[in-house]
Formats: structure tokens, C-alpha cells, sequence
């Protein structure tokens, strides 16, 4: 057998929900940083609304442009807490989504969507409440045609997406997180968010990150030169 | 004659206003659906802020980059109801419009505008409730040195719009009916509406659009295979 | 010496800030329209949040893509009123600046920031209310490694922004006004604000541009040619 | 009936052979001057090799995203010297069309092909020498599964364009004139040329555009003022 | 450990020396369709000039924006007939790779290169004959700052790469075979080569696809219907 | 006076040509880094065709989108070995020079164009060798109704050009001389050729990066963990 079409699987492991309870009290950035930088989708896929923000595990789905035929494969095997996640075998901008899958979807308990295409409805999913992060909002009907898959691993705006990663998602992005380094990912999480907020209080009483991180020393010795003023930096120019 | 440049039509022959009305009712997504998946403008056309809706009978307008004469050409022919829409002969971000064009517009009865070219004066625009439609908003000023045309057919965004068309447009973007298929399309998407509704509800109460649509014949017979768990899908892939 | 790499500047003429303050009661568009419709970025620089706002004095940094580290080195360098611009010496779209270098920016002084790469952390940037306009928000995070200037001239989305320059930024983009230009350009805007007002009033009552602004002559001179109906101008077509 | 999908039109009236013949001779720059500066499709339309040249009549196809099942459809309907003309009703880069089809079209009588989408088979086609003008050059595979129409109108790459439309197209792009209009445009692309014979000689021997179109004047009027040297012209700007 | 920075593998297990040879007589399309469809990067990805082709064993490699460390530790690390394929962590058009690059892999075996950023000395690689698909050329030199990792599974221009995987590459862009299914993919890509001749030489006779793959009957079921000329169409438009 | 419109300069000093003649022998990456890795314009700015390269002083035209009145006024301000560079307000894709402004150009010693914007006649300017770096290719024509300016500094595609400096530019992109800097950027230049003719010939015997410049001790110190095999790779990944 080639590939990954024409296939969906039932029962996925998923990611332990402790963890994923744990990851959701975090932003993207700060996920995205525990895990050494790694992980986020390209920065085109954008939340339908400001504030969006959702964290579950991947119920995974690959589409062909221009055909939305598995987001209904995939709706029967969404299971409480999934966020679906969609990619496509090649770039498309049509509204594969809309607010009566929305419905559907959230009759069978999902949490969200992240869509490497477009959705429309925006105005029923917003009121619904139901977070999108999506290359493209779109009226553009698709069809029922071509088959792709569901719950196989996939390739999502740049990152790859196993069935039961852990999905987060806020304004500044998506990024997923490996179901078997959810655990890890979260306790390095907690621990970055409790070193910044010293950090911040630091920051806002007027320290400078120059000081509280000890760059001074690398940035001279990295050959940063100072000059008093502008017209010391001129005369420097023009040596 | 050559082409459709410095050229104003007077008195346009409009959609009637019943079925405008009635189209005013239903979303983009519903009203492209039901002229059969046509009329789209393109993705990149977004509403000035959220929520943004209208509908009602175009005003053509046709000009070069960065050069808004003819909005005030159109100015004078904009009747009750009217939605200025203004294609460009090239592509271009340039700010056309803004809020002294909003107010003489709205003041002659124009009920909104789509540009394929930027606008400017967002924030005014939003607290007016002028809706927009655009490519992108830009405070780029523009001149008045190059003639275009008014209510003449022009192609906006991809699609073609001929005086007196329709124009829905909300948050999934703009699409064209044009005026002598109103009625029908009118007609057909409020039957499209009243069909979703009862699909919608059998969705929230968890039937699968897999059992209402009957799909499940179809997808077996393009060939879709189920596998229980992953270590099953992955045996078959290493066959 | 070649170039502006690897330099920082302490002290730098600021416009003054009589001027500063009163460019702050004017919209992007018409700052821009004053000065003779240059000194505007790109249309790509977008608000973080719509309604977002910033006037102040530019402390300006040069980096590299995905490094961070001078601004850092600006946080100490900004004062009250300034608003920090980052240029970057290629495309770039990582989140160079988040809530940590937003808190410290604050306490420093900074106003906002233009940034031509990407920002992150923004739902806390907006619920701290400190306005960033950027190419992009995304989570990617970035490195420290690689000198590049702090206020010194930059080009930042298509602008040259010298130290000290006024930076004037709305819904509408992002527009530099030289230093030694900002009370002339100050004076500019209140006029076209005062004329502005009076076109305003007598377009909302109905009179056209084509008659305030004296058109028609130019309209007709220019070939202009109007068509009671379209069948008359069909007619003309086949002609 | 609603739209233009579903259909094939088997005989279209052709723009007359005199007119293309004479249009051939000249390049798109030229034709669209010749048109006033109209008919052209979008910059992003670009030939498969450079040198690519052909003018001949409209065989028109409008298809959705990854579906050529219509191009076999326009196979049938192409005469000899058509060139095949596909629109979209979304945004797309699959590689529609191939060496087998291209292979299909020559035999068929068909002169090239202008595709608002992908194309394939690149170095099979150049070899061919078959000149295409796209969107993309993809691999990307498509279905036979959805309709569109062969010869009705359509827009590609923001063109409308009319079955037996002229369409020429070279390294500048694809330009398309309306089969009415096909010898006057012919006799005004013919007159153009002449008088640019004549200019391009004078300003071979370096004569100025600014005399032999007699600009100084309105440039003066215009308030273009000339500075003898930089420090002049700095000078001015510090007053 | 988290992820799959700071890493480099010695030794992978290519895919089998007879596939890849088999694999090198198909393009890019064959190739694609063989698989399914699948296995395409993004039509981004671009051959630095026209007729460069490529099949080889991927060597790969993961970086950051505008660093090129990494492909310093590959070099060690490539074989005779490997192609180095580069992923990067954002998105990325810096020239990573030059000629001194170029000169290095290709004296350890390397025969060509495959990088989601920019690549520079395109004068010189084309001069070299060394074959490079790229987003971007672009002369933007890098730093050597951050560790990414080599021979660790990828995602290149959206598709996923293991070490040791089949890379073929021509004018129409990149697909990735897995290692395990390269005598598969070759073996039908053959079968469908051998059909396609066949196809060709009927199609090149002037018969048509219509009746090649009988597709008369599907697209009288689909509803296509036919009018003997634009007059009837126009008709039925109107009914 | 405000900003930078409607002024021409008639004349400059140029960088001198002894200089200009050295920095001729070099590509653009290679002045690009002997500059510290600044100057470079934007990656969307690419050469009418392969193999292209200029050398020269830049006289500078500022102008409007899609109005080349300005450069008819530079045309007799070029001076033998000038290289014409223009930047716009605003984003533009038009065709504002062609074959008559190159023949003009050329007669008046001009050496070759750099527009951030669109050029046409593509087939002809190649077939005169003369060479220009553009944002497209595109017939649309142009008007002659805004002043810009012609020696005075402009930006073009993200870099800041003062009258007279060098343009180095080829197959790379196109990077700017400040003139001041011309003869120490050709004394690196030639530096860093001559340091890297020794070590291509290093690397083209075999011998590693890695080992020419010392790396293996930094990525090392860096955290650089090598396996002998993908397996030793996995087996660490599960812990």
C-alpha cells in the first residue's frame, strides 16, 4: 500500500488528559519556547476571532482541495476534548468548514478546528463560539468527491500532526506537541511561566533586560561600540 | 468605441427590490451555494471590521491605480439602496477611499462598498458603520488625473459585476447575483435555508451528516478502508 | 567603517514635543496627505488591535532575522514618549517581541511599537493596551546572537526612519514625519483637518464633490462622456 | 437556469482570421495600448519559457480547483489556431494540464494555452514547444469529478473573456481583445507601432522624450523644480 | 529530550541504489501520480534554472532563519548520490547556500540541493551544473549561531522527509518517496509511463480523451449539457 | 519645504570610477558581505534575465504607482555607466519602462535599470542586453500626470539609495554602495575573493568546512550530539 489515502482509523491514543489539562493553561509562545522552539504552524494560519483560544487532542484529517468530504469521516470519530486538524495535499483557500459541521462537531464533543485551507460562516462560528485557526475565511462551497483520510499522521501548515498530539492554539498561532512530550512539555512549561513572572515583576519595576539577563558583557565583547550622541556616530562614519 | 474607459451610464436598470430584500436575508455562503457555487470574489476581498453586512444593487465603477476620480463620478449616480463597486484596471493597495467619500456616499443613499484596492480612514469608517470590503486599508492618498468609467460591467476581484447586480457581503466575503437571476436565486436560497435548518438540528442532537447525507455507501465504494487502532493502519502500511 | 552595524547611540534629538503632541490629534492619512502624501509604510503594517493608536519619537534598531537582542539594548535607551521601530536586514516574520519586552518598554516609557517582523504574546499586548504595528504575529521564537544597531537611520516596511523622527500610527498604517519637518507638517494637518471639516459638513447635506471640488470641467475637458442608459451606451459599444 | 456550469457550446463565432493574423504581429504591450490600456489579465500570469509568443481565438473553460476534467471536454471543441483559455471558480496552483493533453490540443489544432492554475510536464511542454502561460508550474494531480462549461464566457486571471475572443500573449503577459473589436484594434496596434518606429529612432540618437513629446512645459506647470547640484537642493530643504 | 534540535546522525539506511535509479528515469508528475498523489512539496519550490533534474537519497537537515551551521555538519555526512534537503523552523528566504557549499557537497558525492529558504551564486551554481529548488534566491548572507539537527525526520516545503527517503526534483517542483516504498512507487510509475506512451500516440493521432477513457457517458450522467451554438446557449440563459 | 516630490537635481557626485570599476568584478553576495552583510534590496526583486549583471552609479527617480513621468526626466540626467534606480510611494506592479525608455536610456549611456515596480517589453530589452532588475513583468501601461523626483535619496525595495552610489547587481539581487564606501568595500571585496578562491579549492578536494574553519570544538561547546544510527536516534527519543 502507498501513503496515507483512502484510510481512517477509529481508536487513536491520545495524549493523557492531565497533560493536556496542564498544557491549556498556556499560551502558544510559552508551549512553543518549553518545547526548544519547535512545533508551530506557519504564521498564515490565523483564529477566526480575537481571544480564541483552545487546547485538545488531535483527531487528524487529509484533504484534497476543494474537498470536504472527510471532515464528515472525521465527525464520527471525534471524541470529547479533540480539536480536528486538517491538511491538505496542496494549497487551497476554499471554505471547507462551516457552521453546520461547527454544529456537528461540537454535538460530538470537539473543541475546535485548525484548517490549512479556509472556513466560512464566520459570522455563526463566531456567535457559536466555536475557535477556528484558518489560512483563509472563504464563502467558497466545496465537494464530496475524492477520498483522503483520517487519524493518520499529517502534515498541518508546516508541522507534523499525529492522531492525539495535544493542539494549542491562541492569537499567536498553533503549535503541537508530541503526545508521548505532552507531560514533559507541560512541566517545562509550568517552569518557564514561573521564571518570566519574576522576570516581569522585575521588568516592569524599570530593570533592564540587559541587566536581569547579564547581556552587557556578550554585547561588548560581540563588538557593540556606544557613542554618546548622533553627531559622535557621524564623525565615526565618515573616518 | 474601444473598451468601457471614460464612460458614465446615468439610469441603470436595477434588481428589483423585493428579491434584493430577500437576499438581504441570507449570508454569502448561502446565497454562492445557491447560484450553484458561482459569483465569488476573490479571498483576499475582507470586511473593513467584524460583523460588517449589506446588500443591495451595484454602482460599477471602473479605474486605474491609485487614482479615485471616478468615485465622485459615482457619487452623483448612487440612488437608495446602492452598493459602490469600484474594479481597477491593475492591482493595487492605494487608499481610494475614505471617510469624506463614506459620508457624501452615504448621504446619496449608498448603503456600502466593495473595492479591489485599499481604503482608508478605517477607524472612522467603523464608527460610522460604513461597511467595506477591500483588498487592504492604506492611508495612501490618490489622484484625480486618469478618466475610468460608472456603470459599465467591470470585474472586481474575479468576478464580473454588471450594473444593477446584487451585491451580498458579509464576513465570507462578496458574491454577485446578477439582477435578472435574482428572484430564482432569491428563492433558492431560502430553500436551501429552510433545509439546513432541519439538518442543523439533527446535527446538534449528534446524528452524523455520514446517516443524513447517506454517505456511508458512497465512501466505501470510492474505496474508504476503516482500521480499528493505529498499530492496525501501520501493519497494512508496511505490507 | 562600513555601514551602521554594531552601534548604539545614547542620546539623540527628539522632535519637539509640542509638535508631537499636536501630530497626535491627527489620523495617519491626513499626517500623510500634509506631508505632501510621502513617509508612509507599507500596507502590510497592521495594528495588533483594531482602534490601536501611537504618536511619539522614534528610537530606532536594526537587526537580523530572528534575533532579538538589540532590543534589549534599546529598552535602555528609550524615554518617556518614544515609540521603539525595528527594521530587520531581510523578510522576517518571528515573534521578536512579546509581553516581557512590552512590560519592560512600558516602564521605560515607550509609547508602542512598529515593527517590521513579527510580535507575539498578543492577547496580554492587548490587554495591556500597548499598541505594536507588525508584518505578521506569530510565536516563533528567536535568538541573541548577532549585533545590529540602535539608533542609528533604518529603513523599516519601505520607510526611512531616522532618530528622533515622529511616528504617527492609527487603523490606517504607520507614518514617519522627519524631525525637523513635524511643526511644519503639524501646521499642514490642521489645515487640511479645518477644510476637511467644512467638506465634510456640506457633503453629509447632500452636495456632490464633483460640484465642492469644481469637476465637471476637468471631467468634460478629459472626455468624460455620459450615457442616459445602458442601452445607449450598448449602442455606442457596437458602433 | 443559473450560471454558466454544466454546459459546453460546440460552435462559437470566431474573431475573423484577417484580425488575429494582423494582431500576431504585435507584442501585448502594444495591443493593450492599442485597446486603451485595457484587456490585460493579471501580472502574476507568466509564460512557461521566455519567448513564449501566441495570438489566436478563444476557446473559453471554466473549471474548479483541481478538476481538468473540462479540458478534455474543450479537446473535442478546439479548432485550428484556438488557444485554450481556463478560469477558475477559486484560487489555484494544481498542475491541470500536461504533455498528454498538450499532445491531445496540438493534434486538436490548438495554438497554445492560457490557465489561471497549474500546469506540468514543463520540460515536456517546452520541448514541444507549446507555449503556456500559468498561474504555477506544479505537479500537483487533479480529478475528473465536478462540471464546469467549455465556450461561455469567463474570467481568468481577472480578464473577461468571450469564446472567440483574440487572445495574444507573450513574455509581458496575455492580453485579450473582443472579437468585435479584433480590427480595430488591429488597425490601432498597426499605427502605434509606426509612430513608435519613428520615436525609437530619435531617441536612439539621443534625443529626449522630454522634446519629442514636448513634456518641459507641463512639467514646469506642474512645479517640477530643478536644483543645479545636491548641496543646492539641501540647502532648500533646510529652510 | 524533546524534539529533534541540537542533533546529528551518522549513518541512515538509504533507500535501495536500484529504486532510486529507476525512480531517476520518471519526472516529477509520474512520479507523484504513482504514489497517489501525494509526497509533493509546495509549488513554491522552485529549480534554479530551467531543466535541472535530480534523484538521489535525502540527507536532512533542520535549521533556523537565516543560520546555516547545519549544513556545515551535513557535508561531513552526505554520500555519493544524496541530495541535502533543508526544513527550516520559519519562514525563511536568506541565501543559506552558495557556491563554497556547493563545491563542498558536491566533492563529497552530493548531487544537489533542496532548501525551503534562499539560496545565492545562482550565476555560479548554474555555471557548477548543480542543481538547488529553492523559495527564493536572494544574495542575504547568514550567521552560524544555532544548532538544528541533521539526518532527523523534516517537513520541507510542506512534506515530510526522512533520512534516506528518494528525492526526485525537476521543472516541476519536489516530490519525497519513503524509502519503503521506493521499489513500489518505481514499479508503478513505470506501469504508468508504459500506459501513458500509449495514450500519447493516440492522442497525437487525433483521437480524443473523451473516448480514450470513455468519459462521454460520466459527464452525460454529471449533466453537461451541450448547445449547438453561443445563440441557443444565449437562449436558455434567458429562459 | 516638505519631503522629496517635484524637485530634479541635474547633477551628482557619483562614487568614483575607479571603485565603481573594482567593485564590477564582484557579485552581489560578495559585496553584500564585505559591506557587513548590508545593502541588499528585497528578494522579490529579480533580474529581466538569467545571466544579467550591472555595475554603476545610481541616478535615483522617486515616483508615483503607475505614472512614469519621472523617468523621461531622468533620461537627461544620465551620464555614461549611470545604472537608473527607482523607488515608488506605494506597492506597483505596472510596466513603467519598456523597449522606447531603454533605447533612450541606453543612447544616453545608461547602463542598466532597477525599478521596484513592473517592467514590459521583456522580449525586446533582452534582445537589446540591456539589463533590469524588477518586482514583475507586465504590459500595463503607465501615465504621465504626479511629479515624483530625480536625485534626491529615495528607498527602493527596502534599501535607502542616495544619487551616485553604487549598484552592484546579477542573478543574486541588487546591493547598494554607499559612494563614500565604495573603494573600502572593493578593498574587502577583493579580500574576501581571494580568501575564498584558498578555500574552494580546500573544499573542493575534500576537505570539511567544519574542519576549515574550526567549527567541531563550537557546535560541540553549542550541545551538538551525534549517533552513529537512527536507531541510537530513536532509542534516545523514548526516553
Amino acid at each position: 500500500m502507498i501513503g496515507r489515502s483512502a484510510v481512517a482509523v477509529r481508536n487513536i491514543t491520545r495524549a493523557d488528559r492531565a497533560s493536556v489539562s496542564e498544557l491549556g493553561k498556556y499560551g502558544v509562545a510559552t508551549v512553543h519556547e518549553a518545547m526548544g522552539r519547535l512545533g508551530l504552524m506557519a504564521s498564515y494560519m490565523r483564529p477566526l476571532y480575537p481571544g480564541a483560544k483552545v487546547c485538545g487532542t488531535a483527531v487528524t484529517i487529509f484533504a484534497h482541495p476543494g474537498d470536504n468530504w472527510m471532515l464528515h469521516v472525521a465527525a464520527e470519530l471525534l471524541r470529547e476534548g479533540d480539536v480536528a486538524v486538517l491538511g491538505t495535499s496542496a494549497e487551497n483557500t476554499d471554505g471547507m468548514f462551516g457552521d453546520l459541521l461547527a454544529t456537528s462537531f461540537r454535538a460530538r464533543g470537539a473543541a475546535g478546528l485548525v484548517i490549512d485551507a479556509g472556513c466560512r460562516d464566520a459570522g455563526e462560528l463566531r456567535a457559536m463560539n466555536f475557535p477556528v485557526w484558518s489560512k483563509a475565511v472563504h464563502a467558497k462551497g466545496t465537494v464530496k468527491a475524492t477520498l483522503g483520510s483520517v487519524n493518520t499522521p499529517i502534515i498541518c501548515a508546516g508541522a507534523l500532526v499525529h492522531p492525539g498530539d495535544v493542539i494549542v492554539a491562541d492569537d499567536d498561532g498553533v503549535v503541537v506537541v508530541p503526545k508521548l512530550q505532552a507531560a514533559k512539555v507541560a512541566t517545562a512549561a509550568a517552569a518557564r511561566e514561573a521564571k518570566e513572572a519574576g522576570t516581569r515583576r522585575r521588568l516592569a519595576a524599570g530593570e533592564l533586560g540587559l541587566d536581569i539577563y547579564g547581556m552587557r558583557e556578550a554585547l561588548a565583547k560581540a563588538g557593540l561600540q556606544y557613542f554618546e550622541d548622533e553627531s559622535a556616530y557621524q564623525k565615526e562614519c565618515l573616518k
